[in-house]
């Protein structure tokens, strides 16, 4: 099975960093309990706890997606509506998993960056009382967002004061947290804790992780019933033991830190040699580790046969190149050299 | 973290086996395409259709209850039912989920021993094409049953031929399905493929795997979509290879057969001891590896101080010891020892 | 259209009151606001605060199964469970709407005579607390029974009071209430606002509406949020002076009362002809408006062909007679005659 | 109860014509069978056929919201999702009913009119075979639109065209589809059954009903199971016979054609006094019986408190008014002559 070809497709192509292959190793030991109720689940809940404040709930879930749609119900009721982008992955990328698991109405509004605005979200806050509507409840956000864009702390304030004032939920979906984190030159806690996030989805499968990731809520009254809910949603792993170890490395020794690191600046590397080709236009400000870019469409088939990646817009030849922990300078130095060369 | 007590609680209780282990880390080999397009992928399924058969279509999915859930919506309407014995993991573990997720009604027949027999079905088989009722749909049996019987492969054969002759279905939820074949000393084929089962929730992860579960259709019609319902239902791996190396390792080499058949044995072994002490009743065949016994309810608290297990019926005393695919000979010997001891 | 052959299937083969008509066509005057601002339904949510007390929230409905299926939905999440009789209305009569609108589990009880205990509810009161069990939080009372049973107010009470302690509402489908009201020669107070009940769905159309139910919450949290609940629920009437019309001329000048009690003695005539007659077995008692019997299966479709009733159970040829407001002493007498020319 | 303002708030505002209430009445005889087996049931669907054509299938609900969410659900699987414009009732009036009910996410399209086009319904077919995206299924319209405007004939059969060379479903929500049919002086057949339409939400309680609209389904393979999500979604009447009785007067003796021509004709005799007025712009072509416009803010609320309607959209001051086949020529004389006093 050497077939595995490299390529920018997604930050989930990669495999598993082998500081957390290790730590899965490690737990591999003898038994414990299953469903939650073991010390490396209460470990890996106390260094989230390190992160974000001692008040905040936290539960593991399988993917990202799950985190998604099971945290935003536990601030629901199936008349409610959730506010979001257009491109958020919520939208479009999670087959109506939370139109179907919530009952609620999504809500998404054009954006040029991924980034949402108050501006924006008020065009959704009509009917607010009005039995024929869904009644707004949560807005939510991506950080960094799928556009590869990134909110200032006090952007997501802006959000949150908002949201609060209106009786609604700031949910944040993290699955790049580290990502942003790295890039603001901050801790997690800045730009959630700090500023009113209610509801996060705090992912590390993107950025080294085999599988799992983490809801995270910093208001007490979501965790009401949650477990519950997070069984029924079939997000209950019964050997939890290796998520959690997982994220114990995770969190530890600024685990995440590096390899996100790592992946922003491979990003700012292959955007420096992408501003050298004239042929080639970036679409997106690139501030972690994604470069959006629009491409003569006739050398795509042939890039494509030796990397993977994703076109984003076929009507006007966007691609999207995602970088990873484990992207190499090579790995650039290769594209770029045979990208000029398609583009002779 | 050496405080892992052994015990009997859970087949789920036990790690990883170090040959699942291996192939998790031999997976973990630089870049692969996420979701199932990769090559670990292919190879697993093609791995499951010689097991049950070149037609067979296979999903995986991280957990049992997924596998259970995901399954049975494939086969269902909103308005139909799911008939199952009253101590179908579907029908008292799974929190709700089947309601939840299918929007059926699940119909529970009590049972002696965990088996459902057509008798039990057809006092549920009533208002057929009256609107008034939930259609029945879908018959699910777990083998072995959660009591830790097992069918002959006769018995679901009369079971199958039931469902089809009614326009119905029958689901196996197979969590130990490995403990079952080598007890019936065949293999999977004769007990699934062989004798009508349409829908198998294929189990790995309680017999030696991390997580994932596969979900295998016997009729071509029930994949129709099915990938979409996977994905809406939060079940969709993004590194998929880590499920699927597993589960080449597991079909691979006898790999199920001998960890299942070591489970089995010590229960066996443990049985062995059991009979000979005057104070214990067991209350159940032991056909796989789970022993169900009602114990003098003084000694219980002593014994679960060292050896993790559950009470099954605290009404009548009745308790339930899984042995594993890591469960030792010392394990038995000491657990029957502290018994003897707190029995004198 | 004068093939409407009378009978004895269900109350609701019957039309509409002549008073109940005259007041929709009262109504039928002028403009009105849609959808409840109205003040038909002003008046009509007085009288129903005039019978069960003032503190009680009322909401109008179509038919009831929704009354059912919403009102419990506000005291429930998904991943609760619903305890009732086996025979409830919620359990066979409505399609599954229960477990698909409010995603519960219904645990069921069998039952001699429809009448749900402590005692059979306790078998279900397992797992509390237990992330893999849906969590109990309805217990749902139909009265007067399905099987034309009643409860005695402090039977309701000892359920309630049961409930509470364990963190539960009780629920009672009042289909037929008034009938049970005239039995129990008391207001509907009685039994509902004075021992407990929580949750009451009130029927009208089975005593000689045309349509429409109501919701009674006799606790304040219930109502939070249900007017999107019930529009959500496709249950909101735009022109609902109809409904609410119906429901003021029913409440008003014992109308509800009359009807009822000549349905409960019409169905006592019947009773006392049927116990002349050797061979047929009354199996319940006939304490409201309907009587169930075994009956010699071959007079069945003899009898059919004249007057229209429903199997109960095909296996012992028990059948269900409905008596209802509008049943004549000739349809008595005409129906025994017949009765018993066939067992000549 | 002479506290009835008249006014121009929505056509449901109305009560119900004399000819509909007298066939209630008529129907209101002695005793028939229940849940829709009944000749009233029998004679009223054949009248939908002689309507749309012998092969339709025809299910009556109780409300237009019921109609158009249940007929959706006859079209889809969860994973799917349903296209409108923005401004359709299905996407802001039905407080998410239809992604409660039927799992499908609904997108849909900013309009200039309430017009849905191929243009507008391209922007959403993208991951059409891509398991991350929900799949379109069902293309939907209102016609008259919730802005009053029609679609010609033409109109309708490109998206028919375009829907069915996709896979996917052409819905119309027909609230007052008389409307359209009289204002483009045709049959109902010509713009549904003849130009590809294959749901159609068929109202009658704006135009003079009480209650109850019917489901048409087009295609044959929609019906399959259809009478169980009825019952299941709380729409069978018990007493169905009054739905029915309705549907037989309204489609008998051109009862429908006379109140909607009526309807019509008076929002076109408001716009001829509206057009003379400056400070008044109608925003809509008015086609049916509703007139959007916008008006000087400051006399609005002396406006509402002799004529019931509501604001459309109070960023603009514009409103909406509803004719009515109760409204009379005295209506509006009064309307505008309070509306000139107050400009003055």
């Amino acid at each position: 099975m050497s077939i595995n070809k490299r390529g920018f497709a997604s930050d989930n192509n990669s495999g598993v960093h082998p500081v957390i292959f290790q730590a899965l190793a490690d737990a591999n030991d003898g038994h414990t309990i299953a469903y939650g109720d073991d010390p490396y689940t209460q470990k890996a809940m106390q260094l989230f706890r390190d992160e974000f404040g001692p008040h905040v709930d936290v539960f593991f879930v399988f993917i990202g997606s799950a985190a998604n749609v099971l945290g935003m119900k536990a601030a629901t009721q199936p008349y409610h509506s959730i506010i979001c982008a257009e491109t958020a992955h919520i939208n479009v990328d999670e087959c109506g998993a939370p139109e179907r698991f919530t009952g609620c109405k999504v809500l998404y509004c054009p954006t040029p960056d991924g980034k949402l605005t108050v501006d924006m979200v008020q065009k959704h806050m009509n009917g607010i009382g009005f039995e024929h509507h869904s009644q707004p409840r949560v807005i939510s956000i991506t950080h960094p967002t799928e556009l590869g864009t990134l909110y200032t702390p006090d952007e997501i304030r802006v959000l949150a004061d908002y949201a609060h004032a209106h009786g609604m939920y700031l949910h944040m979906d993290g699955a790049r947290i580290a990502n942003a984190a790295v890039a603001l030159n901050t801790n997690f806690r800045a730009f959630t804790t700090d500023v009113g996030v209610d509801i996060l989805s705090f992912g590390g499968t993107k950025n080294g992780m085999m599988y799992g990731e983490a809801i995270v809520f910093f208001t007490p009254e979501l965790k009401e019933g949650f477990k519950y809910t997070r069984k029924q949603g079939l997000q209950l792993a019964s050997k939890m033991r290796y998520i959690s170890a997982q994220f114990i490395a995770y969190l530890s020794n600024n685990q995440w830190r590096e390899t996100a690191l790592h992946a922003n600046r491979m990003a700012k590397m292959l955007e420096a040699e992408l501003i050298k080709i004239p042929q080639i236009t970036i679409t997106q400000k690139v501030e972690v580790n994604g470069i959006f870019a629009i491409v003569p469409p006739h050398i795509i088939p042939r890039l494509q046969e030796e990397y993977f990646f994703y076109m984003w817009d076929e009507h006007r030849s966007e691609v999207r190149w995602m970088t990873s922990w484990d992207t190499t300078e090579d790995d650039i130095v290769g594209f770029v050299k045979l990208l000029n060369q398609l583009l002779v």
